[in-house]
Formats: structure tokens, sequence, C-alpha cells
């Protein structure tokens, strides 16, 4: 039985789109990349910082209002329908809400097979990777690392504190057959 | 009964992109938008180039094989079901197949209230474009300008030679309510 | 006696970037294109929002320190020193300090045989182009609009309210001979 | 006797950037990061695959033509003009004519303090993370990895194949007072 979907969960900076371009490159087959950086690009702009939106605090931390939770679920429910068509996806995720993030992927994905993978780095680490890639507001990983694993499940974690991107997605990929 | 999907389709460097960002600031709901665009960046980069997936030629010819159409064609499932679950969306397309291409997103979007949208643009005015914003492949607008209408039925058509994109958008607005 | 630099003023959203990457592909020598932009991307990232640094306030309202301002003044010298060194360069500027701005690139420029560039742009459409492009803080293109052109004289005076980019283009490479 | 200008060489995909940013961070003072990137992106468009300017072949192969090669002489002089008028300087560079390439360098910033860095990483991780990355033409890193450091001396070195950026930063920075 062949995977169908590979949900990579972790936090900001924590080399997870890296790992997804790898994987894309050492699967065999095609598959899509999607994930909560296409989300972002795709809502209004002024979802962001408005209170039903999402908002990127100075200090790094992210709120998520109803209006941009309700065009998530619907995001979710569209990526799901994605990968019934027949499409292999791989999932690039940040579970704000810990398992309650993943429950709702469970619950959209239900009948799929799923290659559940935690992403983790030492936060600190992940903290100078946010400095030195210079696009994201500073204090995202930081406040991100522990939180987004918090109650998660996986199939597999990798850690990127000291492996390569590429290493990391070879291991997955070994797992996605 | 309201708008549920508006789809924009018209050549590059026509200005869809910009008439899209200016349609999400008018609507008074939160719409997604997707499109084209996004389906590229989620493709594997080795599709690009390769036989099977999408290719940008020197000239500005764009080619496009089987792999790439097997994941539009899950993607454009996929894009529908986020309707169907309640979202709004706004596709942004470049119907390469002209009347074919709208064929297929017609029966992908059935039951949906879609509006359909050509936006046209002068073929040397969207030239002088190409060359302006400087980051697509010279020759994609002047091939494309006539080549995505052909055959192709619309609710409302808007011409960004001598118009606005924000002129533009409140007119598609207010078609769409 | 040849155009050695082209210094092009003009608010944000008023079109300058697009007419420069014209004037470099209708100029029949190579120019080099560098401006604000270019210098806004390599100061520290540090230096945005810091007192002394460059600030984009949420209003579109742009606070630059004395930080920023001494960097700024070396670069300024070493734009000029590029020209006198044998390069062709395009200068794309925003003269949030009106005539003084001038006043310090003019000084900078001594020497060199400089056509000085007003880019003007109805405040309402760089207003609507700014929402158009998505990149921008919004608010910026109707607070520059007027205040950058205060006590500046030019040799040439463009409009993109109702002309492309590569008119314009065209129009300022006949002065650049 | 203070560093003016700190020159960072090292291959695609090596990590200089990162580290450029994170000794912006570091560094007590504010420092300009300019280099390879910025000219490239400065320079026309249509020098591009054009024979007098720069070419990226599709396996990674970097040609540089006589038009180009000019432009970057004025450019170097201009950034050396940079320091001499008080601006500290970072200048990020991918010597592709090795011993040559600093020596070019070395006759413009005569008589100011320069601490030479050299940037090394393993050819086959630079080439994992090149894919990565995701955007740079896969094969550079290889093609890189060793020529640009041909015949060239250093103050200092890193290697990134086993140290993050930040470290490398604050080694680089602990030599630059």
């Amino acid at each position: 039985m062949e995977t169908q979907v590979i949900l990579v969960n972790g936090g900001s900076s924590s080399g997870k789109s890296g790992i997804v371009r790898c994987l894309q490159a050492v699967l065999p087959d095609p598959w899509l990349a999607l994930g909560t950086d296409t989300l972002v690009e795709a809502v209004p702009a002024s979802l962001e910082a408005s209170d039903g939106g999402i908002g990127f605090a100075p200090d790094g931390e992210v709120t998520v209002g109803p209006e941009f939770r309700a065009l998530e679920a619907a995001w979710t429910e569209g990526v799901a329908a994605m990968a019934r068509a027949g499409a292999r996806v791989i999932v690039d995720e940040v579970f704000l809400g810990g398992a309650y993030s993943q429950q709702r992927w469970q619950k959209a994905l239900s009948g799929l097979r799923v290659l559940w993978v935690g992403v983790r780095c030492d936060a600190a680490v992940a903290a100078g990777r946010e400095i030195a890639r210079g696009d994201r507001t500073v204090g995202m990983a930081a406040a991100q690392a522990a939180l987004v694993h918090q109650g998660v499940s996986y199939d597999l974690e990798v850690d990127t504190t000291h492996a390569e991107a590429m290493d990391c997605a070879r291991t997955i990929a070994a797992h996605a057959k």
C-alpha cells in the first residue's frame, strides 16, 4: 500500500521547506508540495493584522482568528480532495494548535494513507537559522520549536539540528514507499 | 445566489495577478486566491524542462507534459472541493488549451456558481509590461495574448490595455454579488 | 557628450522600477541599475524599526534615522565612484527630503553628466497599483506622491498615470544620448 | 585599528549569505552587505545568456563575458569608495577566477583594512543544500566548491559543513574588531 500524503509538521525555521524540496527531488514519482505558506499567500493581505485573520506580532507570536480559520478548514478539505483525486501530496504544516491541529488534518485525510512526520530542531539553532535566512519575524522559531509538537503523534521524526535536509528527506522517502 | 468562484483567465503579463489582489481588497468577504502560479510552485522543480513536465522555452512558449497534466487534474478537483467546503475562491488561470482548458474547469466546478472573467491586454502592451516586471521569460506575453482566449466564453471581460487593475477589479466585484 | 548617470526620482509605486528595467532593455549600452531598494536591502535588518535606522509605519510613513543616513551618505559616494570608474548608472531614488535629497546627490555626482528625471503618478492611481502589487505597505504611495518632488528640478519628467513604462523609458532614452 | 571591509568568499550554496546576515546581527555597528548577487541583480537582464554578459549553463557552469567584467570593475571601485567614505562593508563574493579575482579586489581595496574570509563547504553537502533551497541552478554548488578557493589566501577560514551560520559569524566577528 503506497503512501498518498506525507504530512510534515515543524516550527518556523526548523528546516521543513528544505526537506520538502529534497523529498520532491528524491521520491521517484512527482509529488505536489503544499502547506501553511501556500495558504498564507492565498488569503487576502487584509487578513494580516486584522482581528479575524492571521497576525505576526513583533515578538514572533502568531495569532489566528475565525476568518482565517474558516478559509483554512476549506483549504484542508481541498488538499485532501487532491490526494483522493490521485495526486501524491506533501503537506508542510505548522501545528500551532498541537494535537488539535493534527485531529483537524486526521479528520480531513480520513481513508488516505498518511505518513506523519515531525521535524524537530533545537530552539537555539532554529533561532540562529531564522536570523541567517533573514525573511522571517525574529522570535517565531523559538516560540514554535516545542509548541507545535505538543500532543502530536508521528510515524517518524527527524531532527535537523545536526542533520542535513537531504539526509532527512532520504530517511522520510524510505518510509514513504 | 452568491458567486462561489471567480475564474479569471488571461495571458502572461496581462495583469491578472494585480486584478486578483485588488479583488481581494474590494470584495466584502475574504476570498482565497489560487492559480497557475500556485500550481507551478507546488510541482517538483525537476518537472521543469523534463519531457513530462512543464517547460518554458527561451522564446516564451510553454509546453506541458503528461506528468504535469496529471497533477493539474487533481489540483483542479481540490480547488473545486475548497469552494464546495465553503471557501470563496478566485482562480487565476492561463488557458493554454483555450476552450479545452475551460471545459476541464467547467467539469470540475459543476454545481458551483462561477463567474467567468476574461482579462485581455493588447499583445504589444503586455510585452512591454513583461520587460518592465523583469521576472518572466520574454516572449510569453506575446505568445499567449490571443491564444488563451480562443473558444473561451465569459460572463465578463476586462481589458487592462488602458484600464487600471483596481478599476477592473471593481467592475468584476460588481458582478460577483 | 554622453550621459553618465540617469537619476530617476519618484514616489513608491509610481512605476520607477519598471521604467528602469525598460531603460536597461532599450539603451544601446549596458547600464547598472541601483537605488533606494538596493540600499535598504544592504543595511542590517536590525536597522528597520530601530530609532537610528529606517522605519516603515503601518500608515505608509517612512522615517529615517542617523545610522541609516550615515550608510546612505557613503553609498551615494560609492555609486558616484562607479560612474567615475566608467559604468553608466541608472539611480532609482525616492527623495523623501525633496530638494535637500537632490542637493545631496548633486554634490556627490559633481563633474558627471547627469540626466535628472522625475516620475510622476496621480496619487490615487499609485495607491491602486500599490494594492495590485501586494508587496508594499499600503499608504506609502499616497504619502510620497507629491512629497518627493517638492523643490526638485528635472531635465525631464514623465507621468505614468496614463503612459506605459516602456513608453516612458523610450522618452528618457531619447534624452540620454 | 578597526576592520573596514570583511570580504567573504565562497562557492554557491556554501552558506555565505546566511553568515553575512548573522554578521550584520552580531557586529556592534551597522555594516552594509553587498556582493555578487547585488551586482547580478543590477546588470541588465539582457546580459544574461548574451556572449558578453553572464551566463548560467544548465549544468551549473557560470561564464562571464567582457561587458559584465567592465561593469564589475566599476562596481568594485565603487564598493571600495563606500568603505573609504566611512561605511563598514561586508562583501559577499564568488571568486570564479580564484587568485586573479582576489588580486582584483586587493587592488581596489588598497589602503583599507580588510579581513579576508574563506567560506568552505563540502561539495556534496553544498549540492544537497542547493536542492533544499530550490532557487539556484543545480550544479553550481559542486562546480564552485573548490574552484573559488584556488590560490586565494585568507586571514580566516570557516567551514559550514558541520557549523551553523551564526557560529561562523561569531568567529568572524571576533576577528573583525
